[in-house]
């Protein structure tokens, strides 16, 4: 099989060679090897501007990320069987490491698999794709997927913003078998029944599976309050790990319902209550009716999803976890978390810092998280390691 | 209680304001409050150059770090209830987080006790001292500790090389109750029995706890080559844990005459060997001999001491971290640490990429561990933040 090439401009093939897999439209010698000679999802054999080979990529000519390579091998290009090699690769992985088939299966860039992402509840996997380029291998994607994991459904859930970035159009699909209205998985012990393709991300964040576990280990007879609490994720397993109370914030009903529903299968209802609202009024209520906790778990939106939002989401942070340490009682633990990748480890740390000095609180890092195995970094691609979880104790000094 | 103002040039306070707790010698306006008027582990009142009061600080006239910040408080200096009030405060956080009596009980900076370091082992505790101010304080140390937890024997173990920065002699004594030859400990479930007053550090290391605990997990039925063993305090948890074979490598014959000691008490002696030599030897040996693991632990001492050993420090982790990823089998974990305050974590990231990349392997980190809750971070010192731990797949992509 015989790719067309695309070549680099010099010394653009420095980031490739330390092992990234993206190609910026800019870095594409467009005078030798046009890109609108490309339809999305063409696969390519990059070369540099030496003309030695780096690899085969799959193309979308509108893109910024004009590129993403899918083998550094030039003579396997992406195909049914490279796929399923891949997945059955990510699959080792999760194999050794879970106790049970809930977790992320494919994590894009990190499972060499560039715009896929893959979740798996048991039998059920929930497919999202991201880029032009894969998109025109759906059809080979869901094959694979069917041979190494012969699920029971398939939904390919890409009804969500990235798409645009890559001029793709958002759509559900049932792509294989049937779909149930709702899905279940086991996490760190606990049982959560969530909807599928209308929650948030594919309807549950796996990324936080150890530092939910680290929160069950430190929260026996503490009084808990899961801030931005989706479904449950903390909440819930807080209670199940033997948390006195549990009072979960979230701006959503359907969350809520979900919190209620997920204490319910677990045994812990009469332990977890909910307040519906915007997590500043109801922090700012609870203050004022003088409530305290003695562990308050922030995991909220992105507040940082493009770097202009950088100033405003670093004050949304910093305002969010001094609301949270004032409801602290006098030696109390905080959870702070941040999804956002333009948030840094060490902006989150700072934020902590400042709040703790504005209220006079000493705070101490106990722990720092991250995402789970489920989710690895590709050390060369600093985008895959966005997620923050600091915890804190905070105590009058 | 009248204490002898100590101030501060302009702008000079903000690092102390952030919520820092050291004072360098060029920052004191000397004109106004000489440093020579001080003696060792005198007590002085910080004033900012507008004549507010910052709290109170313990000086060491002789030293760059020339005071350091015991209490934000100006009316409450460093005396033996002040001890006893940090020291339960310490304890809280350990009675919450820790199963059992074992864990470093004071982590200087971060429990606000600048210079003092405590681990505890069960009834006996290990001090040491690492500044002027404190070493005036032995006494009121040793006897808050004694009020605080009634221990069998106190060891002050000040025979360390930081100790001479703050012109400081070294020296060891039984300070309380007597000491045993030895001292056991347990650890995420392991025994181990460790020499006292011979070892490295305190004469164990508690801070990789954690990380260890996550090994265990990891570990079942593979075959574990644990470099730079020590006592055993990885390898002998990954036997005890189910790992099918252990190897332990280390130069000393005393760490190997612990590792079989701990193996013993374990009952995994069947399980675990050793190998004398430099570990880099050792690896090279192994890798001729055509030996392949399923995981490698590398925890070695600190190759960037000072700055100055940046270049050749980094070059030595490189070095070792690619002689670790070639004795892995065709889909292996490495466990890669850095206790080098001055090797970033991003930095170790970049190791690991840099090898695999010149190996051909795919990398994957699985998970990024820190130091365990008994070395909290202090938000506004970078320095207590100095553990890295990478959990890192490693496979043939």
């Amino acid at each position: 099989m015989s790719l067309p090439p695309l070549q680099l401009k010099k010394n653009t093939d420095r980031r490739l060679k330390r092992g990234h897999l993206w190609i910026y439209s800019n870095e594409v010698d467009v005078a030798k090897t046009p890109l609108k000679a490309f339809q999305p999802g063409d696969q390519a054999l990059v070369l540099a501007s030496t003309g030695k080979a780096l690899g085969v990529a799959v193309v979308n000519p509108a893109g910024l990320i004009c590129a993403r390579l899918v083998n550094r091998d030039p003579e396997q290009p992406l195909s049914k069987s490279l796929l399923v090699h891949r997945i059955n690769q990510a699959l080792a992985l999760r194999d050794a490491f879970f106790p049970g088939p809930y977790y992320r299966l494919i994590y894009g860039d990190s499972d060499l698999l560039p715009g896929l992402v893959v979740d798996r509840f048991g039998d059920y996997l929930v497919v999202q794709i991201a880029s032009a380029g894969m998109e025109r291998h759906k059809a080979d994607i869901i094959e694979a997927l069917v041979q190494c994991l012969k699920p029971a459904g398939i939904l390919l859930d890409n009804d969500h913003g990235a798409r645009e970035l890559e001029g793709l159009a958002r759509y559900q699909e049932v792509a294989h078998g049937t779909m149930p209205d709702t899905l279940e998985l086991v996490e760190n012990g606990a049982r959560f029944r969530i909807p599928v393709g209308q929650g948030q991300k594919t309807g549950w964040f796996y990324d936080h599976r150890d530092n939910r576990a680290r929160l069950q280990g430190w929260c026996r007879d503490r009084r808990v309050l899961d801030v931005f609490s989706y479904m449950g994720g903390w909440g819930v397993a807080a209670a199940n790990a033997g948390a006195r109370e549990v009072v979960c914030v979230d701006a959503s009903a359907t969350a809520l319902d979900g919190v209620a529903t997920n204490a319910e299968l677990n045994g812990v209802a009469d332990r977890v209550s909910a307040l519906q609202g915007k997590a500043i009024d109801v922090l700012k209520a609870l203050i004022a009716d003088g409530e305290t906790f003695d562990v308050v778990v922030l995991d909220p939106p992105a507040f940082i999803k493009r770097r202009k939002d950088q100033k405003a989401g670093e004050a949304a942070y910093r305002h969010i976890n001094e609301l949270a340490i004032r409801l602290l009682g006098r030696d109390g633990l905080l959870v702070s978390a941040s999804c956002s990748m333009h948030l840094a480890r060490e902006s989150l740390t700072d934020i902590v810092r400042g709040a703790g000095r504005h209220l006079d609180r000493h705070v101490q890092i106990i722990a720092q998280g991250g995402q789970g195995a489920d989710h690895p970094v590709h050390p060369a691609i600093p985008e895959t390691d966005y997620l923050k979880a600091v915890f804190v104790r905070v105590y009058l000094p």
